[in-house]
Order: structure tokens, then C-alpha cells, then sequence
């Protein structure tokens, strides 16, 4: 272990946080337990990082990296002989390019910080996801972080140009090229992006950016059948004229379970369907877009493929729509002991799925408190949630779902990462073959196993 | 060196051609050389071709991949000692698949035949450019082909979902999977895509398709400065509602070379500009796309960005441009001893870039030929070329614009690859810290050096 004196050192006193201290703040968002770790410290930019991280290379010293602390797979886990590092201090945001289309931004940005900077360009950030307002952008990459535009504009590793990561030795690999062509040997940052700072950590990114849309149509249809609603993305994605922003599904436990929290029960769509759909489509025309919109949803409708719809009149209408796919205290309170899943899996597959997932908890889980799901659509991501009374039952749901994903070709872990929550689950999704190639990457990259250990694999 | 007869046992006799049948055939397209080789062996799928490896891997025997030996780096040149393994049999094409946009290929399948499967389906394959015709799938991921529709779908690498390879020992490492959100511990997909086959060798890919756009219009347009084609890129992208599909640009010297090989002199536009731009949108509605085109251009050449426009009437038209952008044959009769660059910099960059290197030629390399500036301004990717008489010309000419290209930050390949042609002059866009992580994981993943020695690193 490193003396957190030498820390000091290098960053400064007030950069430092002791273990005394630190216990007084919970583990992260979502554990409430207090925070165990040897210190913590705040590097003010890469070069500070730098020297912290040759420091405990030296040392074989073991460090967890934090940005915002809302990660959903216990990511920022330290005990008492760990290191904690923040990136909050490498904030930096710099102006949009306008002409380039792209931004330079620091690890410790938040993500929407990042997107009121350029919707103030008239340019967007094409990431967005829940946790927007504490998650910095060097968690987003790090995990290749998801969300609602991916549809549109693809997920967080879609959005990096360029990139600038510190490895475990503090050697600093710099590359923060702002064209979207550049072939010049290996693509080094991918290897990063995504491995959730186990290979080596995010401190900057230059981000590609998109022009911001002047117009949003939201609706909500309600389908009858898996099959229309498939059919219906296909229809939407091609007749939208690339506008289609976003094509969430909800089945009908969670629906109607968030109307009954939010609006008493009055739904927006009258009755009861399988399966509802929030879609939205951004363009750049507000008049001929929303024509367009509500021209396809009506064909739809005429022809039987959507059941129901209503689309939204006011941003208040739009906000309330929303809000019913992304509230999830009711779900919390019915769930209590929650077990929840972030899987991706093909669309064609997607009802046979659940339907199983379903015959097989009441089969060999009876006590479980019913079934919520829901997810992006388009992008393949299902976010499968149920609640179990007993910690055992909660084991017993997880290696029955995983298992199930696995039969299905599916991916255990969509867009929230693996962390501690779900390493050892990962050879569901990959082969021995893929997961010895991981551990050799990792031993090539951070032979003495300091960054994140016991995070991913 | 392993037996050839040994190759026979595992793909049977009739694929593999032997060294003396070989020296019949040029060393590619361009090098026209008799090619030099212990043999070439045609495996069938990825399980010949795993065990083709192993049995090299054993023997530390030398390998060098090809597909359509259409690439311009020299990335298939082999020697009398080296094993060549061809991926043309692997050219499976699977059926599209309609709802959820993906298409399994093989590595050998040809990019325009792949292009044809889907548009046959009404659906889009993302990438295009020259070669499309003879350049297969697998090579087209191993370089991360760019082209010409980078601009809206992305390069190569994007297109790709899942990917199957084999690693030097014969491991096969497959994760074929077709949707958009995966995040289950590191995408190893990336370190091969664009590694040019020297850390393993791509066999099978899951593609993204998009839906086939149904209007195409083309223009070309005149500037008077480098400042309003860089404005008028910013406004295409913005006010085309996303329908911008290639934004090329053509300096004068160029565009009338090829104006007087191809048209006797007869320009499209009247007159002589700096720089031409090639634009063309690619939508879902025909009659609003052609009247918002034409729209945007006529409000341009009004308030005088646009100095001279020609919107295509016909199809034959539009041709007639591409013609002018893509042809080069009489680049070639004019440059006899050509040198060609392929470098992406900022578009902020490029007009102090361009004349600075025509500076420098003019002052340092008097016997030059001229100077040819043309590329894909959008993705921030230019062709240079120029001719000089002498082959130590054709050096200095290199370390002079190499070293320019590092001075204004940019990528000494864009989207051609290193191969053997650049690997001398890596280090002009990448660090030394860059430089030893890529030996770092070659080493790590290909610890004998049999794949594609001698190539990118």
C-alpha cells in the first residue's frame, strides 16, 4: 500500500480525502453502505493522473476509478486497501467546432453539461440516458454507456473521434483526433471504451456532434401483437425518412402499473393492450415533419398495425408520455427486493423470451412479484425486472434468466456494463475462447492487475 | 517452413496452388510483379482456416492474408517463404433480414455483392468506394475502408455489429451477434477491425443495414474561397434534414485535368474556381427532396457562398459528375512516377495545409509535376498526389508531406491502412507510447509474428 502522504504530494492536501472522512458518504448512488477505501484523490488533469497512477504502479497499489457513481453494476466497489480516484476536477469542456462538428471534453464533464453546451451551438450530443445530470463522461465511455438516441445516433462509443487514456504504468496515450477517417495501425481507444477502466482510464475525448433538430413528434401506440410491433419499427424506420429518434416498448404490467402510479389509473390510450410503444421522431422541417408523423401513425392505424395511438399536442403531453417510460418508483416500491436485467437479444426473439422467462418464474419461482418489461427497441435491449422475496430466490432468477439469455443468443449486459454485479455471468454471453483473449489483453496492459480489480473479469 | 502437402490434407488438393504456379499471377493489382510465395491455400470455411493456422502456429510459419489484392498499401506483398491464405471461399452472403436490418456475410464476399443482396431487399450496406467491385468483406474490415458514404453511414467499423476471427494459434473467437447494444466486458471486435490482419484474421461479420434512401440528387458546385466550402458543408449538413450523403471536394488543378481528359475541356460550370465540390442527398421522398435541394443550393448561390452550381437532371448527368471525381486515368498518364497521400486533418486545417505543401514543392522539389488535391472534405480526408521524376524524389516528396501532415495534427493514413507502403512513417501520427502499446498487444496476441509480418508495425 501507498502512503496517501505521497498522494499529497502530487495533487495537493485538499485534493485528499482520508478513510476517516470518507466513510461518512454512502458507496455509490445506489449501495448505502459507507465508503471503505484507503483515500481518495482528485488529480487536477492528465498529468497529475499520470503521476498518481506511476505512483501506485510502483507500489503495486490497487485503484478504483469514479466519476459520477450512478452505475446500476456496483463499478466503483473499493475496500479498505484500495485507492479511489475521482475524475470530477478534469471538467473541461471546450466550445463546440461548429464547423468540425465535434467537442473536446474532459472525463470529469458531466453528460449534460456536455449537451446544453451544444444544443446552446444549435448542435447535439447524440447520448443521453437517465442518469445525464451525474454521469461524467469518462464513466459514459468507460462503460459505453446506452440510452434512448442510440437508435438514432448509436451508443457512447459511437460518438468518440478521438481519445487521450492514461495506462496502469501512467503512461499517457494520446490521441485526440477530430476527423471521423483515420487509419493509422491500431484503434486503440475502442479497447478502452467499454472496458470500464480495467485496461486503462478515460481522461479526455474529442466527441463527434450531429446538428441539433428543430422538431419532435412523440407518440404512444398501444399493438395487440409482438409481431405488429416489429413490423411497425421496420415501417417507422424507413418511412420516417430517417427521423426516427427513439422506439421504446413497454409490455403491459410495467405500463399500467406506472399509469396506475402516475395518473391514477387514466391511461392515455383507453383499455388494455400487450404491448405500448413510445416513439419519437427529430427532425429539421417542425411543419412537414409533423405532418409526415402523424401521416404514417394514421396509415398505421387504417391498416390494423397499430391498435391504438395518441400523439402528443404540447411539450406538457410529451414530458407526461415520457415519464411513464422512465419513472420507476412504483416498480421500486412493488419490487422491493428487486432483480433486475439488461440484456439485448435479436427482435425476432424478443417475444418468444419472455414469454419463457414468464412460464419459467411461475413455474420455479412462484413467490416472484410479477414481470416488468420494457426497453429499446430498436437497439435490441430489453430491461427485464421482477422482485423475489428471499436473497435465495434472487440467485435462483438470475441463473434461470441468464441462462435463458444465453439460449438465445443474447448479450447479458446491454448497456449498463458488468462491473462486480454481473462478472460472473459473463460466459453466458462470451466463449472461453473470448474470455482468455480478455485476460491476455488484461495481463498485457496491466500486468501487476492495479485498475479496478475484480471488475469485469 | 511447413509442407505444402500438409495444407492439402486439411482443404483438400485442389486448393492449394503451388510456388511455381503462382509466379503466373502479379503480386496485386497494382504491383505487377510475378508473385513470390511458399503456396496458396483456399480454405473453405473457419474451420479449415483455424486449422490451417494452428498447423502454421506450430511450425512459426509466416502468413499473409488476401482478399481482392485491390488495396493500395502493399498489404498483401508476400515473399518465397511466406504461406498465402485466400479468403475467397469464405463468401457466403445470408439472407438480409428485414426487421432487425442485419445481414451474416462471409470475408470473401465481394463489397457490391453484398451492396446488390441488400438493395435488392430495399435496404442499404453503408459503405462504398472504388474497389467495390473486386474488394471483399473481410478486407474491407481488416483496413476499415472508408469512401464515399462515410459522410452519413460511417466508415467500415461502423457498419459492423458482430464479428467472427481466428487468431494466430487457430483459436476462433466468435461473437456473431446482430444487434446494436452489447456491453459484456471488452469489444475485442475493434482491435481486429482495422488491424489489417496482423493480430488475427476476420472470417464472418454481422452487418448493419439501413433503409434504402429512394431519391438521390447531385450537384456541382463552384467556390471562389476554401471558407465557403467549409461553410456551405455546415449548412448541407444542417438544412438538407440529414439527408447529406457525400460532400466531395476537387481543387481546381484536378478537377480540370480531368475536365479536359474526359469532357475535351467542357466543364459542367463556365469558367475556372479554385474548388469544386461534388454534393449529392439521398432521401425518402423523391419530389421534397429534389424542390429542399434545390432550395438550399439556390439560396446559397443567392447569397453568394455558392459562386456557380449544375444540379443533375438525369441519371446519365449525375454520372457524367462522378465521372470527373472518381476517374484517374489521366492522373495517372500525367504523374508517371506518382506519389499519393491519403490524410485526414481538420477541415479548419486543410487550405493552410494544401498551400503549404504547394509551397514546399515548388521551393524544395522543382521538378514536380503538379499538384492534385481532392477527397471526401466531410470526413476530413484528402488524396493528395503529385509526380516527380526520380525515385529519390518521390522520398524527399514523402518525408516532406508527412512531416506537414504531423504539424497540423492529422492522420497519415485515412482510410487506405499502413501495410507495408506507410509503416515507415507511423510514427509521423502516432506516439511512441501509441507505438509500443500496438507492438505491446501484437506481441500479446501473435506472440510468434507469423500473421502478416513485416505489415503496419
Amino acid at each position: 500500500m501507498i502512503d496517501l502522504e505521497d498522494t499529497r504530494q502530487i495533487v495537493g492536501a485538499r485534493n485528499v480525502i482520508d478513510a476517516t472522512t470518507l466513510r461518512d458518504r454512502p458507496q455509490d448512488f445506489w449501495i448505502n453502505t459507507p465508503t471503505q477505501a484507503l483515500g481518495l484523490v482528485k488529480p487536477a488533469d492528465t498529468v497529475e493522473l499520470s503521476a498518481i497512477l506511476a505512483l501506485c504502479h510502483e507500489h503495486g497499489q490497487a485503484v478504483i476509478f469514479e466519476g459520477g457513481r450512478t452505475n446500476l453494476v456496483g463499478a466503483t466497489q473499493s475496500n479498505s486497501e484500495t485507492l479511489l480516484i475521482s475524475l470530477e476536477r478534469l471538467n473541461h469542456i471546450g466550445a463546440p467546432d461548429r464547423k468540425g462538428m465535434t467537442i473536446e471534453v474532459g472525463a470529469g464533464a458531466i453528460v449534460e453539461a456536455v449537451q446544453q453546451r451544444c444544443a446552446a451551438e444549435g448542435l447535439r450530443f447524440g447520448l443521453d440516458f437517465g442518469a445525464r445530470g451525474s454521469a461524467m463522461i469518462g464513466g459514459a465511455l468507460a462503460t459505453n454507456a446506452g440510452g434512448f438516441q442510440a437508435l438514432r445516433y448509436g451508443v457512447a462509443r459511437d460518438q468518440v473521434l478521438g481519445l487521450e487514456c492514461v495506462l496502469a504504468d501512467g503512461t499517457v496515450l494520446s490521441h485526440l483526433t477530430p476527423y471521423t477517417k483515420d487509419n493509422t495501425g491500431y484503434d486503440l481507444k475502442h479497447l478502452f471504451i467499454g472496458s470500464e477502466g480495467t485496461l486503462g482510464v478515460i481522461t479526455r475525448a474529442v466527441l463527434r456532434l450531429h446538428p441539433a433538430p428543430r422538431s419532435v413528434n412523440t407518440a404512444l401506440l398501444a399493438f395487440e401483437s409482438f409481431d405488429a410491433v416489429a413490423e411497425t419499427l421496420g415501417l417507422m424506420r424507413r418511412d420516417l425518412h430517417g427521423t426516427l429518434s427513439s422506439f421504446e416498448i413497454m409490455w403491459a404490467e410495467f405500463f399500467h402499473s406506472n399509469v396506475d402510479a402516475l395518473l391514477g389509473g387514466r391511461s392515455p390510450i383507453e383499455g388494455r393492450y400487450p404491448y405500448y410503444i413510445l416513439c419519437e421522431s427529430e427532425g429539421f422541417d417542425p411543419e412537414e415533419d409533423a405532418a409526415l408523423f402523424e401521416r404514417v401513425v394514421s396509415q398505421a392505424l387504417e391498416t390494423g398495425l397499430i391498435a391504438d395511438a395518441v400523439i402528443a399536442t404540447s411539450s406538457r403531453q410529451r414530458s407526461e408520455l415520457w415519464k411513464i417510460r422512465e419513472d420507476f418508483e412504483a416498480e421500486m416500491l412493488l419490487f422491493k427486493t428487486m432483480v433486475d436485467f439488461d440484456v439485448s437479444l435479436p427482435v425476432a426473439s424478443m417475444e418468444a423470451f419472455v414469454n419463457e422467462v414468464q412460464r419459467r418464474l411461475d413455474e420455479e419461482v412462484p413467490d416472484n412479484l410479477g414481470l416488468h418489461v420494457l426497453g429499446h427497441l430498436g437497439d435490441g435491449n430489453l430491461h427485464v425486472t421482477t422482485g423475489v422475496p428471499t436473497p435465495q430466490g434472487k440467485g435462483k432468477v438470475r441463473a434461470l434468466v441468464y441462462a435463458l439469455i444465453a439460449g438465445y443468443g443474447g448479450s447479458i449486459s446491454a448497456e449498463h456494463g458488468i462491473g462486480v454485479a454481473k462478472r460472473d455471468y459473463l460466459h453466458y454471453s462470451r466463449t472461453p475462447a473470448e474470455l482468455a483473449t480478455m485476460r491476455l489483453l488484461k495481463g498485457a496492459l496491466d500486468p501487476k492487475g492495479i485498475l479496478n480489480p475484480g471488475k469485469v473479469i
